[in-house]
Formats: structure tokens, sequence, C-alpha cells
């Protein structure tokens, strides 16, 4: 079964250094804030055939795929082209779409201007308040702009449809290595594999501690065993904190 | 033929926002000062499949192919067997690798310090000064670690091996929108499609343009030719500047 979500970050502009990308970390905030699961975060360039790869590769885990940019009306602009092959749908142009694209360039709206009413078929709009375009989604793959401001907007309109779920984190600092704890970590991680455990080590000489060590479940009741079990057999005296 | 590189920043705190990413937004710096062309930058988690997966559809393109994480000693570090198996080689010992972890752990060294001596079999070793491992590579894939310093010091040592590229770029900023420009720029970017042609709108209204064109290949004289083209055809007096 297919859980949580990933992105595609669709852009020349990003993977050539023209731009700070923005709405990768921002996403990766969010979706924490929420307790979406995240598989994937992927960078490709304004080619359909990278597109199509990156949300196949996707869809085979996420549930829902965002993607960000490609979808103005220039020639580099090939997200709803390459959505729709990844779906096996034609591209089709939406009335609703086409009446709204009229609002913004009149009637006398040039043929590239139309391009912004196209859309894989069977595509849902879901609109929203304050927001010129409503968001364009199709089979949980949901086609957000890639200007900043109205990525932003639009994922907010996505995340309200998605459900909310908590992240219980504990946070243990140690005064050991990494290489001294590994055994430990490998058999609380084995006997308990539901639960995330994450170890990163600190080459920070500022800071006071050694590994950082997070333990992370949706319910509070594994995390607590976690830590208990940890603590009994990590070396005497390597506790720094528990946060 | 596989040309340029891509990228895979491995690591559960980065989907998971515990810590802020930098050495994904580091290497696409730094290889395009150096004009590498990179083609995507893949963020996954700690998953053997993922790693795996994301490696093979990289490498269908990438010569070069950077992973950023995921090698040191515990349970969580698992990219030296994801790229033994997307290489279809066993993992072995590499007995220069196990001196240099005694040489940091002492002959009393744990077994799951020792793994830090574990490759893919038939990884080379890039040497380096001021750094206590070398870089591991197999096949082009250069097996980089997660954290910034060490990431940045081993880049560069990759980096020094790859050929350097020089960029042409010239940048125009319009007063026209995306929707009026665009049958133009189609007419431009399809009479020269090796040339890269970027459109970007600007939505911020302390800036003067509504779109930043971006022409771009290795060599000056293309460059110009689109210029001069795109010049000849944009809407009069839409050009505010050149850069």
């Amino acid at each position: 079964m297919r859980t949580g979500a990933s992105a595609i970050i669709i852009g020349n502009e990003v993977l050539t250094a023209k731009v700070t990308e923005a709405n990768g970390s921002h996403l990766i905030s969010r979706l924490r804030e929420r307790g979406v699961l995240l598989h994937s975060v992927h960078f490709v360039l304004d080619d359909v055939d990278a597109i199509v790869e990156a949300l196949q590769l996707a869809r085979r885990k996420a549930k829902w795929v965002f993607t960000s940019g490609g979808i103005g009306p220039t020639h580099d602009d090939v997200t709803v082209r390459a959505v729709a092959l990844a779906l096996g749908r034609p591209v089709v142009r939406l009335p609703e779409m086409e009446a709204l694209v009229k609002l913004q360039y009149g009637e006398g709206a040039t043929a590239e201007a139309m391009r912004l009413a196209d859309a894989p078929e069977g595509a849902e709009l879901l609109y929203q308040a304050g927001a010129r375009y409503p968001v364009l989604a199709c089979e949980d793959v949901y086609l957000l702009p890639g200007v900043p401001q109205l990525f932003k907007h639009q994922l907010e309109t996505v995340l309200a449809r998605l459900p909310v779920t908590a992240v219980n984190i504990q946070v243990l600092y140690l005064s050991a290595s990494e290489a001294e704890i590994a055994r430990v970590l490998d058999q609380v991680a084995l006997a308990m594999p539901d639960v995330a455990i994450g170890s990163y080590p600190n080459f920070d000489p500022e800071q006071d501690y050694r590994v950082k060590l997070t333990i992370e479940h949706a319910s509070a009741a594994p995390v607590a065993e976690a830590v208990q079990r940890l603590e009994a057999v990590l070396p005497k005296g390597c506790l720094l904190r528990r946060e």
C-alpha cells in the first residue's frame, strides 16, 4: 500500500544555481509539522522523460506526490505533459480553466496563454481563496507552481485535505562515539523495527556531545520503551541529557 | 552516452526536517562553478531499496554520481550496501581502510567501527590531504559523508579529477509577460535546441521586470546568435536590459 508523500521539484534554474531553491525545504518543514511521512524530494531538469521517470518512481511508494514548477505557458513548462504521460492520460483543455485564463488575459488571450488551461484528462481543480488559479490535481499528484509565494499558498490548500498525524520524538545526547554505541543501537533497532532510531555524529567542537540519537514513532509508548531499552544498554555515564 | 552528474542525498534527518540540508545546495553551486551538468538531486530516506532505485535511475543519465550520507558505523548507515547492490558487486572489507580505522580507534576497534572499512568490491580510494579517510569511489559513484564539513572537503577531492567546462550565459529582463512572449520563445528554442533558454516570471513587485530570460551554452557564439534572434522577434520595447 502506498503511504505518505514525495515531491518532485522541476526546473533547470534550481540545478544550475540560478535561484536558491526554497520550495523543497518549505515542503519538508510543513509535512513534518503535520506528521506526513515524506519518502523523497527529487530535483530534476525541465525534461519530460526525467519528470516521467521521477513520477513513476515516486508513485511506487508515495500516496501523494507534489510537483513544483513547470506549469507556466512557455516552452520550458512541461510538467502537465509529463504528469499526463506518467499517468497514461491524454492532455485536454479544461473549460473551467479556459474561463480563468480569459479572466486574466481577456478574450484575446494568446494560444500560448491558453496552455495554462491544459491538464491531464480527469484532473480535479481545488479552488482556494485569494488565488487566481485553483490547484491542479490528478490521482493524488498535485501540480504546484514553482514561484515560492504561489507554491506556499497552494501547498496549504492541499495540506488542508490530508490527514494530520502526531509525531512523538525523544532526543538523547551522548558523550560516546558512534562506533562505541553501534552494537547496542543495532540491538534496539532490530528489536523495535517500527521505531525510527537516528544516529547523528557531531563534529562541531563547540557542542558538548559526540552523538545525537533521535527516537521516533507515531505513538508515545513505543518511543518511551525504546528510550528505556537504550538507556539500559548504552555505555554507563555516556548519556548527557534527554530532550 | 552518459554525461554530467547526479546526486543522492541520503538521510531520514533531512526529510524529517531535523537538520537544514546544506550538501545539496553546496554541490549545486560547486558543479555550476565548474560547468558540470547536473541532471538531478534526489533526497531519499535511510532505506536500501530507495537508495538502490535512486542510484539506478541516476546512472541511466549521469556519468558521475555523488552520494551524501549513510557511511558511518551505525544501523542507519546503509549506503555502502546499497551502492554495492546497485552495481551488482559484493561488499568486501578493504585492508587499507581497516588500517585507517585501527589508526583512529586502536587495535581494539569494535566490530561496528570496522564497518567503516567495508566497500563495494573493486572500490577505489581517493586519498586527500587533511582528511582522516580517503573518498570511496566505485564506477564513478562517489560515496561522500553527510557531515557538511567532511562533505565539502571530499567533494573538492572528486571535483579536482573532473573536467572543467565553461558556461556562457546572457540574461534578458523583459517588461512583457510570459504569455506574450511564449510564441517567439518557442520559435527560437525550436530553431536552436542546443541552447538552453529559461523563462522565469517575476512576481515580486519590487522588481521592475515581468520575465527574466536566461540563454546558455558551453560556447559563446550560439548564445550570441540566440540573443540576436530573440531581440529580433520579441515585442518591440519590451527588453529592459541585458546582463
